[in-house]
């Protein structure tokens, strides 16, 4: 059993789902573990991570509306607004999806499905720098 | 310190709550850890996992018809509909509610709570095969 | 590669978001591991687990009320009362947020951002005890 840990910046340019499996599938196939265990920590309280449809364009700007919607940008609905309008929806799109995804290696792979892609959900308008933790586990 | 894993399929029948609890806990039991890590992952995106009351009845139903008020059937709501009017919603239902699941094992047993059951979230209406893969890490 | 694993009790006097940062931190810095993965799991289907802002005050008053809107006591939206009107919506309050965080160390420190603190969120208005299980792996 060993054990191989980095952080990994992604840029991003708007609000929405950016993919990022093949950084993330390239990283995990690099440590070329048979067996094992990856965990993907987002250190961020208005960015998220979710696994989601990678076929469809359309299930992404869908669930992205579905978001706006339940979690909208209404001033009167919030005490906290340091950062703007969209500063409280994004805490609370973080609240309702996950920062930390597990995922096992078998036979030398990720067992994410046919039509799993793993996103970072950025929930602020302006461009940010985020930060991810990646740890894994494995032999 | 050693690893096991597998996969595992669950035929569903309906929308809702299937108790996978059993077939979990008998498989982790059987790799006798004393101390440990069971991950479980969900391989789709219309399908979830969920820990929730394993008592009353009617704590699931209830649960069901709140995931169907707030993601509802609504081919105006959506331009996703290539599965029929119920992709979309499991869409959503799925990234409302993990896909993965990591519970510690301690003296031999999995941590679970009293009124802790885990249960395969099924987002479709129609019958579907799915695949959770398990990975076990312990001594 | 060690693991620990142990037991962490929590008094809860009122519903909402009760940091738990330090109490998790010291915990792991006292196994002082350099990488390693640390698992917290709320054993309870009536409150939950979150990673938000540490900062603001606003943000968690802003978030309980957000979760008290989304699933408000509504005898007449659900079956299940047992407990009273505060029952059901904590089980779909636990749903909707994760009972199970987990956390890479890389360096000797829990890989936390800077904003980001760790909150028992307490679903249930009467005071309670809750118990989390904490494992942590590494090296």
């Amino acid at each position: 059993m060993r054990q191989v840990a980095t952080l990994m910046s992604i840029g991003t340019e708007r609000q929405g789902l950016i993919e990022i499996t093949d950084r993330i599938v390239n990283w995990a196939d690099a440590q070329a573990v048979k067996v094992g265990l990856l965990t993907i920590f987002c250190r961020h309280t208005s960015a998220s991570l979710l696994i989601q449809e990678n076929a469809a364009a359309a299930v992404r700007s869908d669930l992205e509306r579905y978001f706006v919607r339940i979690a909208p940008e209404d001033p009167s609905a919030y005490t906290h607004d340091d950062e703007g309008p969209d500063d409280m929806p994004a805490h609370i799109r973080t609240a309702l999806t996950p920062v930390q995804l597990t995922i096992p290696i078998i036979d030398g792979r990720l067992v994410l499905g046919t039509w799993q892609g793993i996103y970072l959900f950025e929930h602020r308008r302006r461009p940010h720098s985020r930060t991810l933790a990646l740890q894994l586990l494995g032999a």
